[in-house]
């Protein structure tokens, strides 16, 4: 079983509040990754919901700025985060940019090189980590959600419809929902999957639910004030597919709220109880 | 009037996290500070509450790590919080410990050189930036709380009982009761009020409580996993001065609990429902 390191570890709304590092087989490198065990996890397996954080995050963020677990612990749901990319791992110009390479791992595995070697984002979330949290912690297999903000909105959209075996819920906050539209999207397909679009289509929401893919009820709440709404989200795309596709989705727009954690603290417990009605 | 530059502003719980930076007159430098309006803001004026943070922290870490808005837009409660110390004064060593100077102000006016100059945060928060926050935000004058972390626990403390016209509720998570007596408390008053422990004991919770001053029903919680408890805090000394003063306090330990903010934020709402029972 893999050895786990804890970090640190604090009382939390009468649960805990763990950070641990692993060497990853997967990644080939030591990797960090949080859970919130609410109180009912003392007693029984419990449902788990996977957070995915955006560009520049990592393990921490979410724990810190979401203020999630208040209603994780009322609603009986572990919650797990984790980095948003391997790090340190030699490439160069890893570190060069702050919306590619390090803090910016898109949540799949790498094809082309360098980046294939060690960017193994899905298969570390969808096998390992997954695989960590069923074997040390109480958390019930069948009974797993998945959501994520941003570029981890994304990840949440894309794991989900790739996994439907593995994830039983889904929900984004301000979520890239057809990268291959927008310039992250466009910039990290090309240097992690190479050039042709056919393999992009694998890993972009949008897209695989035109190619037939469908996943649970979906939420996803926008803010109108987001400053990246117009270049780099487009809610649009995604909510003409879905319709088309009869996929179910409801899609808020929020006047006067942005990017940040401070918009997704506010919705936080529509998202939990969203969540908690799929899985308990 | 004082002009005050906005460096952001975010929606948050149908109210407005805002985050502002101006030239200072006390401090005689540019100081920041952040203000959370709930949604009862738009129509009236409302009671306000004063958080005063730790060592290191500045003005975004309340905001950020406590998930305090949601309660304050549930009560109607305006949030204020501030830098810990002035910052850049040139003097020399300012920020070669972390517990001492930049990021260490122990809300008190210097009376020492080289800090005399700047080190002014008692007269920065009581005189200017409760001005400042009445002139300029829906602030009702008479009904002013504090509270706080640690330093900002000893902060709030000792100003309510500096200033009992001021503030009407008073509260404090893990604050450092008596600072006279522990490292942190000793080193700083040396270096900011001089050798004559007289002039300590103005600014000492314990010892203005041992001398005669009161503040209304006081609320503090505690962790018992507190890594500063046994060195710093000394709780058990400022509840033996209330005791013999029949000052009124309710001291919680919660077994189980650091000195982070997942502490803090577990008690979050307790403490702003003390503040709200006194000043609605």
């Amino acid at each position: 079983m893999t050895v786990l390191e804890t970090r640190s570890q604090h009382g939390c709304f009468d649960g805990i509040q763990s950070y641990y590092q692993h060497s990853s087989e997967t990644i080939g490198l030591p990797m960090r990754f949080s859970v919130y065990q609410p109180p009912q996890a003392r007693s029984q397996r419990i449902p788990v919901l996977f957070f995915l954080a955006g560009l520049t995050c990592t393990e921490e963020t979410f724990m810190i700025k979401a203020g999630a677990q208040r209603y994780a612990a009322e609603y009986g749901l572990m919650l797990v985060s984790m980095d948003t990319s391997p790090r340190q791992t030699g490439i160069a110009g890893e570190t060069d940019d702050w919306d590619f390479g390090a803090g910016a791992g898109f949540y799949l595995d790498a094809t082309e090189q360098p980046w294939s070697t060690y960017y193994r984002m899905e298969s570390y979330i969808t096998q390992e980590l997954r695989q960590i949290i069923i074997d040390q912690f109480p958390a019930d297999p069948n009974r797993i959600g998945i959501f994520g903000h941003s570029m981890g909105g994304h990840g949440a959209l894309t794991l989900a419809l790739r996994y439907p075996d593995l994830f039983r819920s889904v929900s984004a906050f301000a979520p890239i929902c057809a990268p291959m539209q927008c310039p992250w999207g466009q910039k990290a397909f090309r240097h992690y999957l190479g050039e042709d679009q056919q393999n992009w289509r694998q890993h972009d929401a949008t897209a695989l639910i035109e190619d037939g893919r469908r996943i649970p009820d979906l939420l996803i709440d926008q803010g109108l004030d987001d400053q990246f709404l117009a270049q780099q989200l487009y809610p649009e795309a995604l909510e003409k597919a879905c319709r088309e596709a009869e996929q179910k989705l409801t899609l808020r727009f929020h006047s006067g709220y942005d990017h940040s954690y401070y918009f997704i603290s506010t919705f936080m417990s529509d998202h939990l109880k969203h969540h908690r009605d799929a899985l308990l």
